[in-house]
């Protein structure tokens, strides 16, 4: 749930025709998503979403993320595009905040998975990866296997007051991650937050893939090991090998697997369970009570992580090495 | 900001089905409004509010408020107007909630209130009043002169934590209001609540007026006082008289005040000014410190009911009398 910052009718009117988006029919705050202030922009010429950047992104990163989108548009990827402004510029300034106008992508993004949405997801998120790789920019994974033993150090000890021993526990699994972090796996750009919710479907089409905000340079299969984590367990806790199967089935015809990618999923696997685990614990240890935002729990995480360890292959994925 | 229900998008559907909306192509939660869950919902059909009503609405309200809208809306009052299912019901149950469908009404309120604004909502008021005489159903007003020593005695004495002196001032304000408050005065269906957020428009011209949850049968008249303390003070305190003869005169074009409503005028607007007063203290001194909804300054309203009180007749108002 956010909007942060109120944007007068007076200021808005004004930034619209900066765009050429036509009169500004309605605009109501999206409560929807934490990072920004958004809002769905209805204009004479269509249906938006305005974004007004507040502090937790870097706005040195923005460029980045609004070219990236315009290029994976532009080569058949369903995001949102970047409206250009009449002088071009995709960024502009409201309410005093750095703020974008992107196209409305229609869709609902599934409460409930089902297996035909994972099948979807791992052939969007192949053509993702393809379609990246000449994007020009570069932008480093601030969350990556470099950053988790700074992020463990940072919660003091005080894991241990949501699970006793859990801290021991991490340093030891982050002693293993970064001995064994694959070196030499392709790479590219990854979107790093393929949750759910930010996976729009119209009855089993894929038809968005929004919230581009964590995407950087990484390990490609490392995306596919986050999908794992966020899609394909149930919320008893079970690990789903259907969904799995079809992610990973739905991924590789469109860009095939190698074997040194496959024998590193689990691994990747564990390492996209711990940066989910350790950015959850760290917001749950300073997340005053009664804040506006709920913290998510970060023990969903720990008993993935611990799943994703116990596995003795990628078979556990549900495809054959 | 609010939406506290989350609506799966398998049950939107079945819901969607059940109006006859067709496909829904997107449904976001609205981050404004504190009483209900809104959600701005688009479908093949067009673009909807979807309301799931929370506890602080009776249901047993909610025929009159939807009967009211639709009753209005056939008239040519510009407010949302309520979609019935198939079965001809306007309202059904989605996750849990008593839930309804209304039509959506483009425009922006006004952030920055113009005396163009107020000529255009005292028309609107006078029309809205008129439409509503010959509205079947009834609702006493819940926070009516007789309700406010009760609101009051609620608060035990704390308003002087917020200013002190102000629990005496205002219970000698109320020994006035309830010895002089009009008996015979026009009555009918008021809305209660008319702020600027709830006033719609595209330009200059008024195109919607929402939120009916505090309509009730009541004086007229005293829903010029609520708009008369809404729109027509500024930011620093200082009462725009320009606005407010605007508003009456709006108003009077459409139904004329006689002499015993203009002479209440000021008595009402103390009124008015008593009701908003009292129910933002009660939840200024009942809100959790850290609480999703920031409650109104009361202190506002304290500025505002001393400023009826001095006036000396409705002149003040900027309508000769």
């Amino acid at each position: 749930m956010a909007v942060y910052t109120e944007v007068s009718d007076e200021d808005l009117t004004a930034f619209a025709k900066t765009f050429g988006l036509g009169e500004v029919l309605s605009c109501k705050g999206i409560a929807e998503g934490v990072e920004n202030s958004n809002f769905q922009l209805v204009t004479e010429t269509g249906g938006y979403i305005l974004t007004l950047y507040e502090k937790r992104v870097d706005p040195a990163d923005l460029p980045f993320f609004l070219g990236l989108i315009e290029h994976l548009a532009a080569k058949g990827v369903p995001c949102p595009e970047p409206v250009h402004a009449r002088d071009g510029a995709v960024l502009k300034t409201l309410s005093g905040k750095p703020a974008a106008v992107v196209t409305f992508l229609s869709g609902m993004w599934p409460r409930r998975v089902h297996p035909h949405h994972t099948a979807e997801l791992g052939r969007a998120l192949a053509e993702l990866h393809l379609a990246g790789a000449d994007f020009g920019l570069k932008r480093a994974n601030a969350l990556s296997v470099r950053s988790w033993r700074g992020l463990l150090d940072s919660c003091q000890g005080r894991g241990d007051e949501v699970l006793p021993g859990i801290t021991a526990e991490l340093q030891a699994e982050l002693d293993v991650l970064e001995a064994r972090w694959p070196q030499d796996l392709p790479s590219g750009v990854i979107h790093g937050d393929l949750f759910p919710d930010n996976v729009f479907f119209r009855g089993e089409k894929l038809t968005g893939l929004i919230d581009f905000y964590f995407a950087c340079n990484d390990v490609l299969a490392y995306d596919i090991a986050i999908c794992l984590n966020a899609w394909c367990f149930e919320a008893d806790g079970s690990f789903n090998a259907t969904k799995a199967r079809k992610l990973l089935r739905g991924y590789v015809k469109v860009r095939p697997l190698s074997n040194a990618e496959l024998a590193a999923l689990p691994l990747l696997a564990r390492g996209a369970a711990m940066r989910f685990l350790l950015t959850r614990l760290f917001d749950w240890l300073n997340t005053p009570k009664g804040a506006l935002v709920t913290p998510h729990d970060p023990m969903e995480y720990v008993h993935k992580l611990r799943f994703h360890r116990a596995v003795s292959g990628p078979a556990a994925y549900g495809l054959d090495a």
